[in-house]
Formats: C-alpha cells, sequence, structure tokens
C-alpha cells in the first residue's frame, strides 16, 4: 500500500482551509490516504522569522484580496473573518484529540471548524466555540472539553509541532508525498501531477 | 484597443525568468500587448521588510527546491546560479535605456539576461557582462554601454520603481490587469483565466 500523503494546515490559514476542501479528492484519485496534522504558525515563526500575513505591508493587502479571489474562482465559500488571524490552538487541541480515537471524524471535525471560521465567522481560538461546533458534529461536550485540556492531547500536539518543524514545514498548507515537499494551495497541482507520474 | 497587462519583474527572481518565457503567449491568446517592467526587489523590500528567498530559514531551502522542481515541469531550462541572489541594477538600466528606443527588443534583452543568469551562471549583475549579453544580440557595445550609465536611465528606472512600489507591487513577477494585481509565477493561470473571462 502506498504511503500516506501528509497534509499540515493552521487553523489560521485560508490557504489551508481551500486545501482542505480539495486534498482527499486528489489523495483519492491515486489511491492514496491522508494525514492531517494541524500545525501552530506562530511556533514556526519563532524559527523563520516569518509573520502572519495581514502584518505585512502591500502583502497583505494583496492576500486580502487573492483570498476573496482564489475562493471564488475554485467556488468554496469564504468571508474573511473580523478577527483575523487567531491562534490555532484550541482547534488543533480539538483535532488532536479526536485524531487519537477516530481519524475520519477528525478530518471532519477539522472542516468544520474551518467552515465555521471561514464561512460564518466563529472565533474557534474561543475553546467554547471549539466545543460547540464538536458537539455540532455530534461529539459529547463533555468528552470533547476534558479532551482538549488533558495533558496529554497537549504533549501530543506540541510533540507533532516540533517534529513538522524539524522536518521542514514553514507554511500552510504544506503537503509531503513520499519525501516530497509542497507548499501551498497553489501548488495542489502539482501534487496531483506528482501522484499521477511519481514525479518528474 | 484593451490596455496592455503590466509585467513587473526583478533580473534576480526565478519566478520572475519562468514568467518571462510565459507572459507574451498567455497574452497574446487574449489579443493583449505586455508592458514588461524591471523592479529591484533591493527598494521593494526597505518597504516592505521582506528577505531574498534564499536567507530565510527553511522557506529558503524549499525555495531551491521549488524552483529546479517546477522549472523541469514547465520545460524551461535552469540551473540555480553560482552567485545568487545578484542586484539587479546593471541589467534594469540596460532594459530601461532600450524600452525608451525599440520595446520589442527590450523584451528579447530581458529574455537573454535571464537566460544567462538562469542558464549559463552568467553573473549579469557586472555591467560588462550585461553589456556583452546586449552585445550578443547585435546591439552596439558602446551605445548599450553609455545608455546603462545616462543619468536619464539611472532617473528614469529610479522613478518606474518608486512608481511601481506605490502602486501595491511588492514581488516577482507581479502582474496587473485592468488594475486587477497578481502576484507569482503560480498566479499565471488565473491571470489567463481574468483575461479570458474578464474577471470572476
Amino acid at each position: 500500500m502506498p504511503a500516506p500523503i501528509d497534509f499540515y494546515f493552521d487553523f489560521s490559514s485560508p490557504y489551508g482551509y481551500f486545501a482542505a476542501t480539495r486534498v482527499e479528492a486528489v489523495a483519492a484519485k491515486h489511491g492514496r490516504w491522508v494525514n492531517w496534522q494541524p500545525i501552530l504558525l506562530g511556533a514556526v515563526f519563532k524559527v523563520t522569522g516569518g509573520q502572519p500575513l495581514p502584518s505585512l505591508p502591500l502583502k497583505g493587502d494583496y492576500a486580502k484580496r487573492d483570498m476573496a479571489r482564489s475562493a471564488r474562482l475554485l467556488g468554496v465559500p469564504f468571508e474573511y473573518p473580523g478577527k483575523f488571524p487567531i491562534s490555532g490552538v484550541a482547534p488543533s487541541r480539538a483535532m488532536t484529540w479526536l485524531h487519537g480515537k477516530d481519524q475520519q471524524r477528525a478530518k471532519d471535525l477539522a472542516l468544520a471548524l474551518y467552515r465555521a471560521l471561514f464561512v460564518h465567522d466563529r472565533d474557534i481560538s474561543n475553546p467554547d466555540v471549539t466545543v460547540e461546533v464538536a458537539t455540532e458534529l455530534g461529539l459529547e461536550r463533555g468528552a470533547v472539553s476534558v479532551g482538549m485540556s488533558d495533558q496529554a492531547t497537549k504533549d501530543t500536539l506540541k510533540k507533532e509541532v516540533e517534529a513538522a518543524i524539524s522536518k521542514g514545514v514553514f507554511g500552510s498548507p504544506y503537503f509531503v508525498i513520499d519525501g516530497e515537499p509542497f507548499w501551498g494551495h497553489d501548488r495542489i497541482d502539482q501534487v496531483d501531477q506528482w501522484l499521477a507520474k511519481g514525479g518528474w
């Protein structure tokens, strides 16, 4: 069986959200499983010196326009959130906890959290909002709440983010296919071709 | 007649080079003229706080790999230069001088300078090398040399770079179509679609 595709994303990344809506279809075409791994760009930027897009002169304004335009082209619903960027810690912990129990449901949760932020302008950096989104998927409120704040969950996420950085992951979305890295939603067509051809 | 596409590029930008090999074909498909405008990312970075790709932790290494991989996929000859990044001042001045006389030849010169750097590893930041490349295109050595160092050429380039920054140009390549900005070689398919649909 071929190795899974590693898909790294930050919950505050619009391009990560766009990729999240497409990566499974691309992988399925080529018989691949996708391993969804939330990362925290705040931790990444400590290593790279990077900054959130909205804070960058000129590039920030452009990015805002590009996000909306790319979403329209893709046919993906998107509204620029009232509060942005946000911390991805709460949703990442929720996903990490659920990932340990049910990988498919963890993906569904990730998509629901992305939609909550980027379609319905809900502030998922607030743990109560993240829990609310999880309950709307049928998860049990108390279990999510306890699972997110469990020290083991926090430690697992921390370790996974550190592991991602040590592998060179510096942005969102970021894909690794059989050791080959691809950064950015705008590389998803290359991801598709790489899977089809086995490289070039 | 529809307005020309503005195409901004830095001579030290591999992605600018890739775009330079493709932009005319895309524009011609839609009956558009392309206005080639060299910019100097050094001047841009003073405003944006940006830095050359190779100096960025993690992202620099990735970019080196991505450039070579993208070139292979496009079928564009590319070798990572021995000295990189370089200053684009000399080639930009040569192009600015020639642009005032013959826009088509100025485009040919830009492509020849890009190939000199990114295919043949010639250091076009050295004015003598830039002049040499120009003479290989049939331009007269003395005229190029004098034209490049003419104060009027220097002033024109400076003004054009400042004008670009004031319009929000922050990277290379950067396209503007009827007021709509697109940044990056990986937006050239969107440029194509924008021209076809007149927006979306």
